[in-house]
């Protein structure tokens, strides 16, 4: 029973589906009647006139929207352990033409307002120290938390007061929008944010994420960046087809919600003592000796190690609720 | 009827099939069976081992592999017209850090030796002028002409006697290998060539291509750069899945034979004085007044201009043979 | 006897003396009095307000201004025989982090706003195809023509028109001012140049050239990408001061009048027949038999050979009158 | 009476007397005479066969230097004080392409061996995370620490046994040797340094420094990139020039020795208590309430604040020890 990753779990019917219905004949790249949708259904999402691009990765959407923010000679500030630093293999760097990743600590992968403040002071406004350009922050982080509107808005504020960009790698940002029920408009472009990524993959999608930016007038020169990286698709209507069908009916905030809910069940089962971060979406960190994660495995449970004594446990959108009936079961009997 | 782009085709319905098949729980990234298998299925391909890479772009394909061949601060020699030049929005100075393309005539976009010896000669070799590192090709070219396997292995030979590398952009080399019937190692590796992309999109694939190390050992830092260029799909099965249907039963050679007929079938229409070039692959240059393009548009049949007095047709493996038949007396009647 | 490059000529005795007279404590990098002098010097000098900074090569000053013009995924438009193509090794390339040069014909390394426009009009304005940004000019050119103002101003409105930035290449500005007789101011802002490089090097500098952006609003981040670039000399006084020095007195424009002279009287002696191109700076193209370059080179004179029946001779600021006329001599009496 | 900066002092009048006997026709680039003395220079020097380039300044120098040691997608180990890190502006990141810098902690600005352990065991060996590909040290260190010739050989073994490059940030080496009275070679390609940059401006000289490869067959890319890098200055005689002046009779060793003696002498004065590091080069970090600090400026000594409490004092090549021993005692007056 995989409990490893929401990256491992299958796509859901309805982009099945959606693949399915959008194989036909349609123009090229992204002049289809799906891709064309897309600034719309994001719009309606967000309140907002809004242009949103299809890219395959988190990584791409991060890296895209980074380096409208952020010059080659400029910081982006981010927790150090931040997707974009720790699992991206030097992307931002790649995208940017070599702008640097500042790194801030914060428990549980959350940034601060002050965080911000004490980097930014670190560095002398001369021509021999790289200048903060942009922030970006993760949400839901890499931790599982994530962060409330009054958080991000107040981030938001300080981003605005330093002239910084400000960026959301929303990879889980349904479980995010999901656990705290915050109007997604509220947890990002009234809060401050600029760009964001808008995570489908992880979600029950198969090959599609969303680049969001809140000010249509600052994405212009997107799409070319997309093409030069060599992720315009000659087929984009099977990426666009696949957001939009999650889109519908609020797919992907139920999928979040079932994810969610799977790691609430394994939390509660865990208890405080044994939880390194509080569950605010679908990642557990579980403190666990080598030999109850053992005892565990033996039973058929696939998880990550991660660090001495703890274990990460994911959940996804089709995690199945007797399987976890089971491993709470098994947790709270070790 | 569709005639502007072998891009804007419907899937085949093996690849749906194989979606389908893959959408079930495996490891994520290009750690699942289908990927894993990738290697080998083009190993037995080409009869030597091979190092094969899913990516979901031609030009993805084509720049990560041109990357390894070239440093920042060398030189990709290929055609005036090479798609890398032409249709690529600068995607090879992006992934090499800013090599150049020196450009080279040649009629129909094919380069030959004497062409890249000449430009070759024109370079001194100083510090102060970019020392040409590789050779890019594209079979089928981008005017429809398929090389043959000995002008491949000319060029591979001229490639070998100045130490540059050799590319090969195969975004159609499935129709050059249908119309050529050579073998595919004769047509690549034996002939010198070093890396290729292996096109499947434009042949009935949905969004996967191919990327060729036919020296494994030069493929190590491959799999970095993919990653680097947000090129490492997290549910990778699903791009794996769609080329190993390809090759299955040698889909992909029957696909293209099923273009190129279609195109065939127009060009005998045409007529030799009609036809810019010879019609080798599934592209046809028609020489057509306004007038003329009109009334084929006005019976209901979508191409594109291609300069002034030009025309150009695409076909794709589900071309309706009963449309290229009726397309085929429109032309005649012209 | 020298007639090979401009480059190899000493430094002129009130650079030197410059040198001297800096050598002694001040402000570190380009904090120092004299380096604070180049904005109002250069203002003067061109009647308006403009920012200017040091740099020790031409190629340094061209990029860091073409960088500041053109985005990573844009072109540049420039001769297909220009320094930044041909003699800067790809640094174009590094500095804009991949954009591309586009290259235009025209005799004697000359543009027009014909060939401008004939090339904007090949590019499609899409994503897929590098979009031009900026048009660079060489004056002096590469072979020695001088553009006249109306010239430079035909282009600059051609560039206006299109929206590119408008670069020259000053390596030899003060030859074509000199041999022009026209207005600095004319020749450049006035004529629409956005950004240039002002050489003093080949002129009897030592290390010192400039890089002069007529909108200082545009030139904010300058200084950021010259210290990325390894380009903010610890003691910048010492540039500063050369290029003070040969501002003084109108020193850079007697030095290239007296180049230009010696080139003067080479080309009346080798004759219209013998010039490939007509003689506005200090550069001759001359036809001459190898068996004449032979008989030349054997009673000392230094020189390149330019392809098969062309030697080029360049004259320096310093270049001895009495060799001057002996060579002249010497090719009348070939 | 300036302590603020070794880059605030005058060239050396040996300097000086070099350009002026450099002040005559030669090849230009790097062909002359002077450049070409070079290598055998520095294999002199260091009892072995090196390559050796000249640039205009220290931060060209270590960037080209690490461009040569990672790749694009590696990282560069390196101390969170680190020039590379804190005061070159992203100049590491733009010749390497985007490269990463792990900053690793250390007293003084120093790396030992375990601290780059602890840091290459965090890195996960998969496509994910950059992989550490160099290690970069300063000597003498930005807090005016002198590594001893066994630390570095200590991390010059941990770099081996990783397969990482190993360079040396060389600005003030040549103050290192003059307080360790280390052998050269032993401080560095015994020592296990690959790459390093050779400083002579904060040293008394004007313009020039050194990069130095101790393996020449892995300088080869070299000269391009630094041409590249608009760096190959077109009349490098006069850079040659002053580093061969000061390598003669080790005027590079005597200058660094004055510099350090006058350092020496202000750390006697103000004590162990005051010191926050043992001076062992020519800086000194001295605690001092904004009192203190503005009583002994108000006595004419110029000098940085660095940080609440603590000054920086930097003595040079040419400092007048009367100056010294007055302030001295001002200090122990205090």
């Amino acid at each position: 029973m995989r409990f490893f990753s929401d990256n491992a779990a299958a796509a859901c019917p309805q982009v099945m589906e959606a693949l399915t219905a959008a194989n036909r004949v349609d123009t090229a790249y992204d002049g289809d009647e799906w891709s064309k949708r897309l600034d719309g259904a994001f719009s309606d999402l967000f309140g907002k006139p809004v242009s949103a691009l299809w890219v395959t990765t988190g990584t791409a959407a991060n890296c895209l929207g980074l380096a409208t923010l952020c010059p080659p000679h400029g910081a982006i500030l981010c927790h150090n352990q931040a997707h974009i630093e720790v699992d991206e293999a030097g992307a931002p760097g790649f995208f940017t033409h070599g702008a640097k990743l500042t790194l801030l600590p914060g428990e549980g992968a959350k940034l601060t307002p002050e965080t911000v403040e004490e980097a930014c002071a670190r560095v002398r406004d001369d021509v021999h120290q790289v200048q903060p350009a942009a922030l970006s922050i993760t949400n839901a982080t890499e931790y599982g938390l994530s962060y409330r509107v009054d958080e991000v808005a107040a981030l938001g504020e300080e981003a605005k007061r330093r002239g910084l960009g400000f960026h959301m790698d929303g990879a889980r940002f349904a479980n995010a929008v999901a656990f705290t029920g915050a109007d997604p408009a509220e947890m990002t472009w009234r809060a401050g944010v600029d760009v964001m990524s808008f995570g489908f993959v992880k979600n029950g999608g198969m090959s599609a994420e969303a680049l969001i930016f809140f000010d249509p007038a600052k994405a212009d020169a997107v799409p070319r960046l997309r093409k030069r990286a060599g992720h315009l698709l000659s087929k984009g209507r099977y990426l666009a087809a696949q957001i939009l069908a999650m889109l519908e009916g609020d797919l992907w905030l139920s999928n979040a919600r079932a994810a969610n809910a799977a790691a609430a069940a394994l939390a509660k089962a865990a208890g405080p003592d044994r939880l390194v971060y509080p569950v605010e979406a679908n990642e557990l960190f579980v403190r666990m000796t080598n030999g109850e994660a053992a005892a565990l495995r033996s039973q058929g449970y696939d998880f990550y190690d991660w660090g001495p004594g703890e274990v990460r446990l994911v959940t996804s959108w089709d995690q199945d609720m007797d399987d976890v009936a089971k491993l709470a079961a098994a947790i709270r009997s070790l």
